[in-house]
């Protein structure tokens, strides 16, 4: 293992630590937690994210006015503990309530709730808004149902655009849970990534090697191939959101292609002008596009292609100007 | 090698369209060339800048009002030709001359300043900045003196907020000798990268094997070593600047840590709080900070550390809005 770090077991207070002071003039930290929060939040329904860590920029990035009010930082790959959950739900509330958007992980759903069931018994009004975008497979290592990956990032958007523009928690739950319905992902890796505490990597592909579906995690995806043309991945992976969306010329849509981690932007480029051809010979339009590192698996390398079928106000709500690190 | 292309000599073009159709709401193709411009480019001195693709969000990410007006791609670490450079200078010159922030390799040396020759001819006013500010060693393969690295993207923010503010060509070159003057970086690389044609790494670092000073195309550094963990290799990093600049308390200075491609975020923080630890206990004053990914070496591990000596109107500069889609 080959890493810029100090001791496997601290990677995760040292990296809170460098964030917070490195984004000081917008990003706090709540005192003896790794949930870091906006500064400066105006009376709203405030929005919490977050799960395990390594998947930076995601969540601490997406803190800002206009996206979440706080992410909270579990240990690598691991949800955060539901008094971290609690102590973030209650260093933001504003007195009008929070919705927690929570990625499908059975970890995730426990911790999440549990925290629900603390901040409830304080008198604060709690949401949740489930994301399962990949639909690489159902059921998985750490899953019912499908996983939530890089998707996650567009419901931060959209979630809280209309929080900052003052929706209830009630409009935002329905909000999302609309969003979430029309936003597909699936991703192809070429390497698998090493969690500092194991050491190793979590799986191993051969140097010609790729794998369709697998998740943020490692977890199998569910295919391996050979190496192909990035045409030919991008054939693969948007035949799959076809098959699931049923799209006509004319539906419109919002793309995020989003880099797992050590995959150049150059190749994430290549990738999205592919896909673009192909969504394009469709007749689809795509009104929005994302490509970068917004939700990685620390040193994966491969990349996800998001889908959401927009309607208008999302896309005005994509759009608005935000004050994160990492959007 | 695994990477998401099509035809390897085909990145670039392909990866230039990808990137002009994802930003064409700011950003537009110069008919024919490699050129990518800001739209909508006000009345004032513009920035030209480029080099070799492969650096990527540099140097087509920072182009929009603020920074760039315009980014020329070369192919693969290898430098615009001159027609190209021409071309872009002549698409953004608003009648007040044109300024060219050029990295100190002999090929973009002197493509560029053919480039010059070629506009002058035709009535445009044009300054050069050249930059060279990787300490790790005087000249190198493809360079006369210091390499030009991540500090760039410094150069590009303070001159372009500069001339947004109505410098004339005399005053940004002035500004950017100066601001050159105070600007040094040096890195430490983990792994090689691999140029698409060439389709081998650079240079091969054993498992455990770490190598300081190593430029953004694999060039040699200074030091090869054992991997070892963060605090030490900020140590070396750090010590190496502070004896160039020499610096003593209360002395003021921006910082960037730059991923060269595939180290994670994670790991970024960990090494730029290591880093900020060592210039707190010097009594530095660090007012400007920024990590990630900025100017990459392909799939490069490893990062570098970018110190910038301020005065009080360049960190103003720094933290002017831009509408770009990397900064």
């Amino acid at each position: 293992m080959k890493k810029i770090i100090n001791q496997a077991q601290n990677v995760v207070p040292e990296m809170v630590q460098g964030f917070v002071r490195a984004h000081q003039e917008k990003i706090q930290q709540v005192p003896e937690t790794f949930v870091l929060k906006q500064k400066g939040i105006q009376k709203q329904v405030v929005l919490i994210s977050g799960g395990g860590s390594g998947h930076e920029p995601a969540h601490a990035g997406f803190v800002g006015s206009g996206m979440l009010q706080a992410a909270v930082c579990g240990q690598v790959f691991t949800s955060p503990t539901p008094d971290q959950i609690f102590e973030g739900i209650k260093a933001i509330d504003q007195g009008q309530g929070v919705v927690m958007v929570v990625k499908n992980y059975s970890g995730d759903i426990m911790n999440f709730d549990m925290a629900k069931d603390l901040a409830e018994m304080e008198g604060i009004k709690v949401g949740t808004v489930v994301v399962d975008d990949d639909i690489a497979v159902e059921d998985s290592t750490y899953t019912q149902g499908k996983r939530g990956v890089a998707g996650t990032i567009l419901v931060h958007k959209i979630l809280g655009a209309a929080a900052r523009n003052g929706a209830s928690v009630e409009e935002l739950v329905t909000l999302g849970e609309k969003v979430v319905e029309s936003l597909k992902t699936i991703g192809v890796a070429l390497t698998g990534a090493t969690v500092p505490e194991v050491g190793k990597p979590g799986f191993v592909l051969a140097d010609d090697e790729i794998e369709f579906g697998v998740g943020i995690h490692g977890e199998p995806g569910y295919k391996r191939e050979k190496i192909k043309p990035s045409k030919e991945m991008a054939q693969e992976l948007i035949s799959k959101l076809k098959a699931v969306f049923g799209w006509k010329a004319g539906d419109r849509f919002a793309i995020l292609v989003n880099g797992l981690g050590s995959t150049p932007l150059m190749e994430q480029y290549i990738f999205y002008e592919d896909a673009m051809n192909l969504l394009e010979a469709d007749g689809v339009e795509v009104v929005f596009s994302k490509v970068g590192n917004y939700m990685t698996s620390l040193e994966m390398a491969g990349l996800s292609v998001t889908l959401l079928k927009v309607e208008d106000e999302w896309v005005k709500a994509l759009n608005e100007e935000v004050d994160t690190v990492a959007w």
